[in-house]
C-alpha cells in the first residue's frame, strides 16, 4: 500500500479492489469487503453508498482540486498552462495509488455501465475546468477547447502510467510529456 | 429540411425530434412519431429499435467513415492530419442536419442517461480513430493522444456550430478553426 494512508476508508477501498479482481465485481458483497478490511458493514456504508461507489471515490473533492488550481493560477498563465497546472496537481494526488488504479481500471474495462460512469466523471472534470477558465476571463469556445484537450492529454497519460512497468515514471511526468506531445502533434506549420 | 433527403427513416427522425422538443422525450410515444411522419409503427421498428435509438442513428456507419478516412489517407499525412481529415469528412455528412442536431442536443442535455450514451458514442469514435492510426503505423500512445485530442476539437466545434446564428458558418469551418486553435493554445514555447 506504499505511502498511502490505510484509514478505514482506504482499507475498504483496498479490500474492495482486491475482491473485485479476485472474485469479480458482481460476485463480491459489501459484507465480504467489510470482512476483508476488518471492519463492519455499517462502517462501509458510512463511507460509500454502494459497492459501485468504491470505484468512483471523492469525485466532488477532485473537481474542487481542479477548480481551485485554475482559480488561483497566476493571471500570467495562458488557459492551456492553467489547465496543465490543474491536471498536474490532480496527478500529484494519485501518484501513490498506481496499483489501486490498475485494479480499478481492470474492473471498469470489463463493465460497460462502469465505463459510462467513468466517462461521465471525466466529462464533469472537463466542465469544471471550462467553468473555472471562464470565470478567469477566457471566452467559452477557447475555455472548452483547452479543457477538453487537457482531458484528452490526461486520459492518454493515465493509460500510459497504468501500463508502464517502470515504478519511477510518475503520472505527473506522463502528463507533462503528453502536453508536450500534443503541442508537437498539432503544431501549426 | 434543406437538402436532407426525406426518406422514411429521415421522416421518422425528423418527426421524433419535433415531438421530443414539443412534448418531451418521455411523453412521446412511437405511435405518435409514426403518425406525425405519416407512417406505421411497423415501419418505425424496421428502422429503429426504440425511441432512444432515434437520437443515435447510424453510429456504425459513422465509425466506418472515420476508419476508412484514416486508412486511405496519404502516408505523407501526420497522425494529427489524418485525424483532422477524418473529422472533416464526418463533418461533411452533418452539414445539412444543423437544425436536427440542435433539437437532438436539447433533448440529450435534459437527460443524464442520454448524455452518458452520447459520451459512449464519442468514446467509440476515439477508439475507432486510435485503431485506424495504429494500423497505419502510429505507436499506441501517440495514436490515442491524436484521436482523443481530435475528439476534443470535434466536440468543441460541434457546440459552436450548433450555437452559431450564422447559417453560412459550416461545421467543417468550425472544426478546421478549432484544430488551428488547438495548435496555437498548446504550442510549445
Amino acid at each position: 500500500m506504499g505511502r498511502w494512508a490505510p484509514d478505514a476508508r482506504g482499507r475498504l477501498e483496498y479490500a474492495a479492489l482486491e475482491l473485485y479482481t479476485e472474485a469479480g465485481f458482481e460476485r463480491t458483497t459489501v459484507k465480504e469487503i467489510a470482512q476483508r478490511a476488518g471492519l463492519t458493514e455499517r462502517t462501509f456504508f458510512r463511507h460509500f453508498a454502494d459497492k459501485r461507489e468504491v470505484l468512483f471515490p471523492g469525485n466532488r473533492q477532485l473537481q474542487e482540486v481542479l477548480e481551485q488550481a485554475v482559480t488561483r493560477s497566476s493571471a500570467a498563465l495562458t488557459p492551456a498552462e492553467a489547465v496543465t497546472a490543474a491536471l498536474l496537481e490532480l496527478s500529484g494526488l494519485m501518484e501513490d495509488r498506481r496499483e489501486l488504479a490498475r485494479r480499478r481500471q481492470t474492473v471498469i474495462a470489463a463493465h460497460p455501465e462502469l465505463q459510462e460512469r467513468e466517462l461521465a466523471k471525466l466529462a464533469s472534470w472537463s466542465q469544471t475546468l471550462t467553468d473555472a477558465l471562464m470565470r478567469r476571463g477566457t471566452a467559452q469556445p477557447e475555455a472548452r477547447l483547452a479543457a477538453e484537450a487537457g482531458l484528452a492529454v490526461f486520459k492518454t497519460a493515465f493509460e500510459s502510467w497504468i501500463a508502464t512497468a517502470d515504478p519511477q515514471h510518475t503520472l505527473g511526468q506522463f502528463v507533462g510529456d503528453a502536453f508536450d506531445d500534443l503541442g508537437r502533434l498539432f503544431a501549426r506549420s
